[in-house]
């Protein structure tokens, strides 16, 4: 039996997230059905880094999965593959010892949100930028963004409806670049994030970048560590995970 | 009765191209019934540059129809994008004279190609872009679309299933750039094109481009005047009608 780490993106717009639920099409349904050919018929579970909602999108997410099959590391990405809808792409696969685990060893995370701007929408986008009909200020939504970075509790960014009870999470960086006239992105990277966290700092930081919040309130929003506080919930189809770190592997 | 030439663009994904077909959903479909139901169900002709292929993207077509309706220009584009699906975008409507047509009255139109290059897909460009495995000369393929540039009989570059007589036409320009190590995009304007004409021309560029074939076959090719010279027809997904140009509007 060899365990195999797995680098993953996928084009979210088609797929009810990750998880499998029935009768939904879902990226671990897809994965699931791939392994199940490879291994003729016999179950493989997988396991990722984490969850992602629907029409959230992945360039590079990671999963786990054993198999008792000899295929050399270069071909299992080509073998996957063959049995992937081609809105799924098998960037990597890595042999790793059995006790790794795709989401109890990740160390860190990276979350990108794309966002464009202005009068003019792009059809081209729809599925893969959220649009702001309004100009955005990124330096005002930097200062807010840096008083995101450290160690806090993200109370105020993290869906209600959550089971979660220990809400201390660590931003590394938080951060906002201009990438041309009509379009900004977001990078976020932690060492962790709660349910919803980043469209909910992304749709408070769009606030502040229209003007309709001040950089200040950040500070107000993270300390109350109340949900109600903080903006709305910036739309799934923005939102890209972008990498996952671990230590050794 | 008023004249309006309107701009669009269209995600081409999934259209099965522009012109109405029974049972398909096409671009002119959309279109048509928009314009009806602004119209209470009056029928409105309308009438494109050109027509696309399925997949065929365009950032650019060119459409006119005739309204009764007092409706000012800028409220024209928001009055038939409220009745419009998400992959069609109105960017312009503006008032002209009666005698004008989106068609006959077009003086050059221009059209982009862009290609992906090297081992990896992108997931996300998948219905944006032809992918190929090899990288990619634009020198040489640069050195084989100069031969193509002047009034010519394009038929080696026209599919063989058309009507057309006269397959003279004048490319002013066909040119390859690089936007990326693994992408490059193909830009081709020419007073009229021919059935496939880019997609063929591209497909021949492209066995150039990978070292398949040289570049002073452009000329042999060019010069036989039979479809069965050229190279492939390149998939229509890397396809953009991306302008049309008339002479006063």
């Amino acid at each position: 039996m060899q365990r195999w780490k797995v680098k993953i993106a996928y084009d979210g717009t088609e797929f009810s997230g990750w998880q499998v639920q029935p009768e939904k099409r879902t990226v671990q349904r897809e994965i699931n059905s791939a392994l199940g050919r490879i291994h003729q018929g016999q179950q493989v579970n997988v396991t990722a880094s984490g969850r992602t909602d629907a029409g959230v999108h992945a360039k590079g997410q990671i999963i786990h999965f054993d198999s008792p099959l000899q295929i050399p590391a270069d071909r299992w990405s080509k073998a996957l593959g063959a049995h992937l809808p081609d809105d799924i792409q098998i960037i990597e696969s890595v042999p790793v010892p059995a006790g790794f685990h795709a989401r109890f060893d990740a160390v860190a995370k990276e979350y990108r949100y794309f966002v464009r701007c202005g009068q003019e929408r792009d059809v081209f986008s729809r599925h893969y930028a959220h649009h702001v009909y309004k100009q955005l200020d990124e330096r005002a939504m930097q200062s807010a963004l840096d008083h995101l970075v450290g160690t806090f509790d993200f109370s105020s960014f993290c869906a209600s409806n959550t089971n979660v009870v220990d809400k201390v999470r660590t931003l590394f960086e938080a951060r906002v670049e201009r990438i041309s006239d009509d379009q900004v992105v977001f990078v976020f990277r932690g060492n962790g994030f709660l349910y919803n966290m980043v469209r909910i700092i992304t749709g408070t930081a769009l606030a502040v970048g229209t003007g309709e919040r001040d950089t200040g309130e950040m500070v107000t929003i993270r300390d109350a560590r109340d949900r109600r506080f903080a903006g709305k919930t910036a739309p799934g189809h923005g939102l890209y995970l972008w990498d996952v770190y671990y230590k050794d592997v």
